[in-house]
């Protein structure tokens, strides 16, 4: 990893705070020089002789004008997010003041970091491994619950651990494979097959959970793709803005946290929907009919959960069963929802419930929570809640994919008694696509692809 | 004061840096609780054991579940920001994330800060005069060099010291005036009148260039109004891009600092101006002419400073001649460009130097350094960073001409020999105004109005 290394004695420097108008902002220097050069542009306590995480009040200084007065906080390596010497200084939360104080360093011997920069320094002197420095990104990107919950649980280690244990003991195997090879001809066996069998048996059943979670962690990650479909007036729009509605009271409660919402993306029990455009389907008078439409087909298809409204006084039974009965034969989760059940009489309320529809009120308001319920127990979505292990990374998904194929390479040699040549080449392989996720295997490119995904700054 | 502080009490929380993505978030934490209530959700050292600017790494935890990898910082009282007990919780930059934290919070009994709350809090434990406390505002808001330098001058004491030295001499002869009034009939002296009348005259002597600064000062903070005249195909957008696109440049230089642009707000050479619409003169025929319509005239008005560009090839000398004695009976600042000096023959070049036109190229950029040398010279803007001391706040403004007001009225009536009740009644006054820029004299409805443009966390 010599060449990764190389460019770790530039100091870097990057605002490490959210751009625009805040009282605070930070900057953050990290690298051999951090403690030098910002002493240069720091009129206050000679930072080279602090203690590592103290703070320090002072000047930031261009020449005779006074830039700003700031707090710096010290960190020596490698007690530091890098574990290089590392500088934050707090200044006044001016873009102004951010780019005079970033030119100042810049002129005394510092360099803008590229996105991700100081993470990749983290994990190349050993903070953490890759996984967990992806889900650095993904922390600062979570916007749900359980967003949130899966990418610190990764940061923290996560899988990343169990992974390791398995890969060394894989590793082991692996070497004295090698070492039957180096013997030639002469026929000893210093790993013992049935050890070995057992030991990827292990391993299959440690990632393929990981493997299937991939589809609930992607939804988790963007968000489970849903549609609303039903005739015109069902009440599509006033169902959504009450879910939408509800979830923004939630968030302004908590003043000065304004989010931005995407108009159609919506938090439910702490998961993201995103609410596919079904405009196409909207205006056609008879809703489900509209299926044989071969776009809104694809709306369909695109849905990992249909929700079909409907009106609970005006809509009669037979017309419910049967798109009840075309939704079954497109085998995605869906659910009925008899709306307006505030206009139903009584045989209709009971009607509804015999046909497996859960009954709201949209604009009334009611019912929404059980509604909720539903919805998240349909799409299974609780697993990640109750401790499940996620994946929510297509690139460990693709080398969780990859080792798993290797390994039943392995496992089909080993039962017809292949030569270990063959069993050392796909566990040199499986090994390979293991060490990709948490790092030890990695690539210059590999590592600037991630990297470059991040935040400056980060 | 005491009403004022009945809310100190309270802990009280915000979210300090800007809202968005970023690689870090900060949260700050201030009152008597800020350690016990932090402790509550953090796992990790004992806050209230912590030396002051020292900082600790945690877990913020809801329960069991982890909310995210910290870092602490602990200022003790009254060595931080607001005089109280600080805790700086800086997170991963995620919304959700904040909100958390703060939610976290606010359940263990903190209160969300009200917008410049911190600096109230500030300004009433005497870290700062009232001044200093609008300063903060002001540069958190500065965005060119100028309105920069004018804040943090003003934040790190500016004129309050002078002030405040002044204010108390006028509070002695005040006291000595009203000593006088408790001897009622016995015609004593107390307060040398000469000395009294000196001292004014030296008060004058300081406020008089601060009232006057007002002027220069309130541009640099809003940006000096210009309105670029001229006939169509003079070249005025040419300009226009040409002074936008160069500052761009210089911004972009710095990475990660991107700043959106007001479409007609250019900085040059540190100063803001502000480009006025002149639509409605560029859709007449012959420019100046249309400074007959009377809403034109309003453009004019408003401006601080008029370019008047023409083209250098293609317009004679008796048309800008007359341009300029209109401007001239404008009475304001302007300056006559010749532009596409390029196509310009020889004769052409010094007829417009002898009509004292400045000669530029707007689209291949040739004497554009000149022309913003011109322009700044003009609005006599280079006197803030001559050191001169500018007032660029409204309300200084206004208590300063009070006090002068009053201060007149104190001279006038000792000229006059007027009795001691009246000079008393007029020194109070010009006491109570010039307590009122520093915050001796305040009310909490002054106090509210001033805090209350302050941003969130602040």
């Amino acid at each position: 990893m010599q060449s990764l290394l190389s460019s770790a004695e530039d100091t870097i420097i990057a605002p490490a705070t959210a751009p625009g108008v805040g009282a605070i902002a930070l900057i953050r220097v990290s690298g051999s020089q951090a403690f030098s050069i910002t002493n240069k542009i720091f009129k206050g306590k000679n930072l080279e002789k602090q203690l590592t995480h103290t703070i320090h009040f002072g000047l930031i200084k261009e020449g005779e004008i006074n830039v700003d007065e700031v707090l710096v906080s010290v960190f020596r390596g490698p007690k530091s997010f890098t574990k290089e010497d590392v500088v934050e200084i707090s200044c006044h939360g001016s873009q102004y003041i951010v780019s005079k104080i970033l030119k100042l360093l810049v002129l005394n011997g510092a360099r803008l970091a590229k996105p991700g920069e100081f993470t990749k320094r983290a994990f190349i002197n050993g903070q953490f491994d890759l996984a967990q420095a992806e889900a650095v990104a993904d922390l600062i990107n979570s916007d749900s619950e359980a967003s949130h919950q899966a990418a610190i649980n990764q940061m923290r280690g996560g899988f990343s651990n169990e992974i390791k244990i398995l890969r060394e003991k894989l590793i082991h195997f692996a070497s004295m494979i090698e070492l039957e090879l180096d013997f030639g001809e002469e026929d000893v066996e210093f790993a013992d097959r049935n050890d070995l069998k057992q030991l990827i048996l292990n391993i299959l059943a440690a990632i393929n959970p990981l493997i299937d979670s991939f589809e609930l962690g992607n939804v988790i990650k963007n968000g489970v793709p849903t549609v609303i479909a039903g005739k015109p007036n069902a009440g599509k729009s006033t169902l959504l803005n009450t879910l939408l509605n509800e979830e923004k009271a939630i968030v302004s409660e908590i003043a000065g946290t304004t989010r931005d919402f995407i108009e159609d993306e919506i938090s439910i029990k702490g998961y993201n929907f995103r609410f596919i455009d079904t405009a196409g389907l909207r205006e056609t008078t008879d809703a489900l009919e509209a299926i044989g439409v071969r776009r809104s087909y694809e709306k369909m298809n695109q849905a990992s959960l249909i929700l079909y409204l409907f009106d609970s006084a005006e809509t009669n039974i037979t017309e419910v069963l049967q798109e009840k009965n075309k939704l079954e034969n497109l085998g995605k989760p869906f659910l009925l929802v008899a709306n307006k059940i505030d206009k139903a009489n009584a045989a209709q309320k009971e009607m509804w419930k015999n046909a497996g529809a859960i009954s709201i009120s949209a604009a009334l308001k009611s019912n929404i929570d059980a509604l909720k319920d539903k919805i998240v127990e349909l799409v299974q979505l609780d697993k990640v809640k109750l401790g499940h292990t996620v994946i929510t990374n297509a690139r460990h998904f693709e080398s969780l994919s990859k080792t798993r194929e290797a390994l039943e390479t392995v496992l089909y040699s080993l039962d017809r008694n292949t030569t270990g040549d063959f069993l050392a080449m796909d566990i040199r392989s499986a090994l390979h696509h293991l060490g990709e996720i948490t790092g030890e295997i990695t690539s210059d490119d590999l590592l600037a692809n991630i990297f470059s995904k991040f935040c400056i700054g980060k």
